[in-house]
């Protein structure tokens, strides 16, 4: 029976994300931030772990991409996403009048700022670590309200005064599943890998180089997003979600054109696709055409053909 | 006598970097948020507006960028940058082992992470909307320590316990001084001119197809990073700051081409480098040799040469 | 009424060809050679000449090439294709068993070799200046047999002893019509635009540069031909034809471009395309497309958007 | 004791060029034209053949190049250059003022063709198949004066009448030998890689995507060339010379990506460079880099490593 650590507490989105992924026999466990989650991963707590990547609205969790690109290291072994939708919570009884102060993640604020510029331009927005903190800061009567899940309003005994107040819509959060190094999922023909290169101070040639050695071997990619390696203004590492598995011979030759010329490359794993999209490689990326040029190139070096 | 706002509360960082480019007599006025602060300036409150663009450390400053990029039109003007040394702050004659919770800025958190780790293993972070506020706030007894610039101290009556406990002794975090459109300053010789890309969801192609629209004219970039759009995971805009003035040849005729192939592009100034670096481009994107190749068109246009 | 000078003598191929452009009140007048049709031009015996470019069979015409990259200036004005069929001709009366020599001109021997190698395996072959010397030379009693257009058999009283010889059936030659420079035909919506780029000794890394000035503006090439420059082995310069007039605005930019970055261009003219083929480019590629990012930047130099 | 063809008659460049690379012991056999030169190695007559391949001043050789890209298979196993120095022959007693037919090989006549205008501006030029054949034929008395090699004066008993008279002083030539397919000659360090690829009608994309498998992996290219397929105007084939040999990791994989994309290629022999100059390719093209970027591939594969 596997345990999984999530980003915490009870009742984040991250936790509905993970009963996507699991079983009601699987022990799911909440920790405080996301390295918190990953480190149990690490010290071996847990088998896997669930942490926010990428959000639709507000882009990337800046924590997650760093664990996973300078952390001790970790893979991604499965991807899943979940609608985000916001409601502005207060304790029963409470009146809208009375709200001089909001709650929540800096991330929901974003997500919910023409709402709360319309109808609290006054309020104090309170930074909380997760949506669910805040939610439970109201219920200990710490906050007037809170910007959370709404089916946080049952659990903690609040109530919902209005619910879909995001900005946009359809605000969708993905989420990786990550383990230790070891085992990579079997190739399942809807596959994402995800890595890191490292490329040092120059970015528009360095970038333009890492790009050309994805598309020459008919790679698509499908996230590329810069982060500061901490070394100095300018000096960046990318993290890349590419189509495709490492099984894939134009995925494997891609990764090793990356090492060839980037200062260092780190593999973040191959996985299934949540919306289980299929790769639009033209003919020349498919496995059996770079099998043949393999052959082919064994034959011409043994002399047998031209 | 202009006014400038800044992100406030005063004693940030932010004034610091400001007062680099005032005079004394200059008056400064802090705000709550980047938001407020650069909605100063739209509602003409002042002039100017000093908001933290990226940290050599944490990144990006995803609110300045994003409210640069789709918010009411501001361009910069100037910029400028200030080394970030972190120290632990607490009230006068408090103990170290005391230390149970730790307030800060998420982004000073992350720069101090190893510190914490190591010294402060349990304590509880406490997330405020600046450091400046979280120094203040344990001023007022709310918490018992915080992580700050250390000549905050002095102004609020509080004691360093340990000063440069950054994870990285050089981190340094650049500032963007902004105005209402209208006037673009002078070309100096050494400057930078910011822009945001709007191209749709095509990730991989289409970056190389707005990377090669510099190169090809001889233009560096300095900076690139991509923002969620809102529409959807996978839906990015690129903000990217190139070496070289809007009055450049090679500038002006690269921005006309991202114009044409991009959905969108939003010019957010030219300006002096802080760092006073010259452009190096080659001798094809020099400006006098722009002009001598369209005289060059004219007269072949013309039939007088071949 | 216009003098026109062509690649004679008078039968070949090139007068079929120059009948396709000219009136039957026009002045027609062949030369012995390449040069010394271009020469009737530069001289001012005639105001046009025509001569063969390129063969689909045998490839470039290097000496037309060499003149016009090279020699005196000069520019097309007009293109046309014709048809290319070979026979086979003796005199009257004359025995297929007797022909031991066949002449003809090198690019035909090249398109016939297969029919010669079958029938006449031990012939030799008797290099002529052009097919219809040839044809002259076998009336003239000099050789038994001649490859030539099959039309010239009724001019010189030849027998046809076999049609249709040339190993690919619908092989096919281009003509330019050149005069000398000073005005440009005006636009038809199908035009080519003829140049030499001369780019020094480096091969890969300048031509994939001068291929890339061409794509980043949406300008398709239908023709690239490297000559050597007579500098040494490896030196060489490249004849380029492109989709486009020198009045659109895509191909101005593209060659001011590669004038920035090329030891020199030389332009050849833009004119009708003789099959009428519009250019593919995409929309970004249209003129109004760039005349609008003209006015866009004029607009964002002068502060008045951004 | 090997023979080798040549492209005779005996005398010509060409067999100059074959005695640097032969001894005295060695057999070697004139032949009337490249074909046959080519096809005595076809039919086992000899065991190499050596043909001129590129000239400084005059470019390819036509029919080499299109028998090696598309006549039954051969190989370059080595190649040779020397420096092509052309003198006016004529037969002893002989005055220059009779001068009235100049016979020569046409590509002769294009290097000498300054000296032809300038002091025999009205002698008719006979093209012969050979300088060496029109040597001969002034000899035999068909012809008054002949352009050749100096040194075929002594052994047809012509006279010298200038020495020197080709436009460009160190005009050179190069040779490539030849033998049937089987044996890659061995690395030397500074090899040459020739292959023709077959990339359909569309130049300029196709052409870009070509050299793009070459630079990607840091292989530079010495020499392109296009040449008709026979398939239509516009239809080409590409031969390529690459720095490297084929069982360079760099060269083999840049040749498995043109196999991918490429309607065909054909592999044209892998040898060493007369003017021994060794790659200039960046660390990341070199084979042990290559080498390590599959150990580390296949460590990461088999989960050992991230």
């Amino acid at each position: 029976m596997p345990r999984y650590a999530f980003l915490g507490p009870e009742g984040t989105f991250t936790e509905s994300a993970l009963k996507q992924l699991t079983v009601d026999s699987d022990e799911l466990i909440a920790y405080a931030n996301v390295t918190a989650t990953l480190n149990a991963v690490r010290a071996g707590e847990t088998e896997f772990a669930l942490v926010p990547i990428e959000n639709s609205v507000e882009g990337v969790v800046a924590r997650t991409l760093d664990e996973l690109a300078i952390g001790d290291p970790l893979v991604i072994v499965a991807e899943t996403t979940i609608r985000v939708s916001f409601a502005l919570l207060t304790r029963s009884g409470f009146n809208r009048n009375e709200i001089t102060q909001i709650a929540t993640h800096p991330h929901a604020e974003s997500q919910c700022r023409s709402y709360i510029a319309k109808h609290f331009p006054h309020a104090q927005i309170i930074p909380m670590s997760s949506t669910a903190a805040a939610a439970e800061a109201v219920a200990r009567g710490e906050y007037p309200a809170a910007i959370a899940a709404a089916n946080l309003a049952g659990k903690k005994d609040l109530e919902v005064i209005e619910d879909g107040i995001g900005d946009i819509k359809d605000a969708e959060t993905r989420f990786v599943l990550v383990s230790k190094p070891g085992q990579i999922p079997a190739r399942t023909g809807y596959d994402r890998t995800s890595l890191v290169a490292f490329i040092g101070a120059d970015h528009a040639g360095a970038l333009l180089e890492v790009l050309t050695e994805f598309s020459v071997r008919g790679v698509n990619l499908t996230f590329i997003q810069s982060r500061p390696t901490g070394a100095g203004l300018g000096d960046y590492h990318f993290i890349i979600d590419a189509e495709g598995h490492i099984h894939d011979e134009r995925v494997g030759e891609a990764l090793m054109g990356l090492h060839r010329i980037c200062a260092d490359v780190r593999f973040l794993g191959s996985y299934p696709r949540a919306d289980k999209i299929a790769p639009t490689t033209t003919r020349s990326g498919h496995d059996d055409v770079f099998k043949e040029a393999e052959s082919w190139l064994d034959a011409i070096r043994s002399g047998k053909k031209i």
